[in-house]
């Protein structure tokens, strides 16, 4: 007889199980605050990385920039020891996409620290470049994250196969191109050449190198209108892959019942639809 | 037995029952009138507005442009207190879309009396300018625009994601290209080169800052193609859900007969197919 | 009991009916001939008219372009006299779309004969380049489309509603861009901020008009990530609709039969498939 | 009852067939280094062809490049040998696409030996540059290849139709625009307008020509807001054909079994799922 489960006994691991309920979970008040505070941190942290890079606010500000960034340091360095000793295996966690993340967006400030006044300065500038990446931090907060990234790992041979393709292009007419253009229309090596094909293939057109003799100008016409019917391809994969996916929802959610093992359960639901025990 | 329905005893109301019918509906030769005429007021004030803004013309004509603008401020006047005393409710028109969107096409002339001569004239020139907002009074003649609202609805959780994702690679980019090319290319802050990233990501491609050292370059390209494969994925969501509601159109005419709550009436019937009642 | 009907009984009227079937029709020997020669003449003539158009060529070799535009202009008009005699209703033709065309590539050249010295230099220029409208005649050889016009006529309504909400949106971006920017970024008065933003919605992004503030660029990237995600609507919009045509294939082929009046034949049948009459 | 078959019994041919299964197949450990090998040699010679049309590199590194290249050009002859002997119709190779694909890539450089210093540098130049082709070699590692090239076949009709019908339009915009546009902007013949409407119908946008009339600008935004409604076709065709193919999957894999004839095998299978056969 299906019947509702009691939660598991908690033992004197009471405290832990606290931590990660704050931090994991945003059912209860303290979780909600927990990820709203986390989200703004993140933010702000970026916000002011970024600040820092322009001249003349950096001029102004940046003692202040200073103060703010290792507030931020502190916080998240807090925060990546509160997940540490809250989950099970806490190496597992650190070698995780989040914990490698965790780690990006605390280490540069240390790492600053140790540098000494002769430690080049080319270095020290990418380590705190390097915190921008702290942004990544932010996937963790969409749920749909998992569904987009199933969505492209299920399409992922199709579009490398349709960027290969797109290269093998490239190459060749970059190539072409630098046979028919004089050098002195900016096609001055074939690696340039391809760069303006891919820039005219994806439609971006810088303009800082453009075919200037007619018949130039004919293989870019010809270029142009191939890349505007090929940008098809990989929309009609990704499309053909979205429709094939929501006539069979239940292929997203691959949460199994631990009792009965009973598999095909809805996103929202919370009791295994065959057992009862809970999800 | 299913029989014509005689329409509803009309009171004293009778004058606004009748403003109501030439302005809300099409159906009679006033109403139709009505529509025609309002429809091109606002095209030409808002081409007024413009021609306005134009300094050769603004010379010459400026005084014509003037008396136009103040012949439609008081059109539009009259339109919005008519509107409002032939509603049952009219402080909530005021404050619904159309309430707001009149009150703005309005507003900027009145208020622009308001100022004397010492006024900013950054004010005066923005509330000038505002008066182009007007264009929003065309929405309530496409009766697709309710369609297309709820079709952006449906897909907005999915295109706010994809947004997101575009947001986050963005910042990623331009900071990394921010490290790799040199000053003197444009990218002088990362600020400036996430606006770069944007340009190339959505092929946009002005030119004004372009990569000039090999490594940025060849960065630019994998940008750029992966600009060319992730558009993709908001036509695939689009696209699945244009279809999804294709494959249900009772779904868009939420009509309900108010005599016996049938649904499912087409979107040119007058009368309910299952009883007769005028809808 | 279905029989194979005979053709016709061909009166007086042979050497009209032969020459119809030369011209319209592609199933003789003669009728193939007479339709690539003509498809070569049209493609040709208007390269003529292209290459006329480059000073440097037009001075070497303007006199060889004159008798061989003569030659095309006697040939099409040959064409279009032998189209008049061979249909049942002459003036109908002429005023069809095929017949306007035929018009059009053939005038120019009989008006500017009579262009005297003192005319209008303006006028001959434009008379001279409306030649290269002949190419409107190669749509007769394209048998699908037909096809590509019903589709287009299918999801008109809603691409007019599509682009009448781009028109709208770029009128209200390009006015807050002509606030925000400075004159001497290029945006000096609304219709050319309007004209930005649709360079810049559309990603064709030339880059003789950019924004240089921070605020302005700030907007452009949001403009252009909405362009990104605008993009898809249309696209969702023609693919819906070429699925529906695509599940429903009869719908295209609007053939019926005369003796029957059935319909629902395939694109290659000859005979009807009900009664066995020659379609 | 089903039983697995024995391998066909191998005549004295053996070498030739040991030679064709390292060759042509990738399931024996020789077969699959053989394959890894070729495609590293493929991807590292059209890297030092890119390299060597670079100035800078040419000059310091030319001689290591040209050992480099004569070493890639005995490996691809020896492979274009051993491919050869071990078909039983060498001749029928020779001319298959990879056999062309083949001698190009290995011809010009045994060419460049036959030039004598008085040769035309141009067509040296030109023959260096055509080992790049190499890299359609790659073709043969992509298994999907022919499944793109099977849906780029069956979607053919309606690209070429849709090219056809983008070409008439840009020559129709093309000329227009030469009559409004003054020369000085750029728009200095046909064929240049004509250049600059595909710039800018498929969205590229370079910038070095640009309309600067008003109503130049007016007519290229008609163009932009088109050129973004039409690219919607070919994605709805490419779309509709990619749906109606992934319908029924069997169709694109063809094998039938030879002993039951038994159909629609996994791409993976090694045996009949239904009698056990070797497939």
């Amino acid at each position: 007889m299906p019947k509702i489960h009691t939660p598991r006994p908690v033992a004197r691991d009471n405290w832990r199980k606290e931590i990660h309920d704050i931090i994991f979970e945003a059912d209860t008040p303290m979780g909600k605050a927990f990820d709203v505070i986390l989200m703004w941190a993140i933010l702000l942290s970026v916000i002011v990385v970024m600040l820092e890079s322009v001249a003349s606010y950096n001029e102004k500000y940046g003692h202040i920039f200073k103060v703010i960034e290792w507030v931020f340091t502190i916080l998240f360095t807090i925060e990546f020891v509160a997940r540490m000793v809250s989950v099970q295996k806490p190496m597992k966690y650190v070698f995780s996409f989040f914990g490698v993340v965790d780690i990006i967006s605390i280490l540069p400030s240390y790492l600053m620290l140790l540098m000494t006044v002769g430690s080049s300065f080319q270095i020290v500038r990418i380590l705190r470049l390097l915190r921008v990446f702290r942004v990544l931090k932010l996937i963790g907060f969409i749920k749909e994250a998992v569904v987009l990234r199933n969505a492209i790992i299920a399409s992922r041979q199709k579009l490398i196969i349709f960027m290969l393709a797109v290269v093998m292009l490239v190459i060749m007419l970059g190539t072409v191109m630098y046979i028919i253009e004089d050098q002195s229309s900016g096609f001055t090596s074939i690696p340039r050449s391809i760069y303006w094909a891919i820039v005219t293939l994806t439609t971006v057109g810088y303009g800082d190198i453009a075919p200037r003799t007619a018949l130039g100008q004919s293989l870019a016409s010809i270029i142009m209108i191939l890349g505007y019917a090929i940008i098809a391809v990989p929309t009609g994969i990704v499309t053909s892959e979205a429709l094939s996916k929501s006539d069979k929802p239940t292929a997203i959610n691959t949460q199994r019942c631990e009792e009965c093992g009973h598999r095909g359960h809805d996103d929202d639901a919370v009791f295994c639809k065959h057992c009862g025990y809970k999800l």
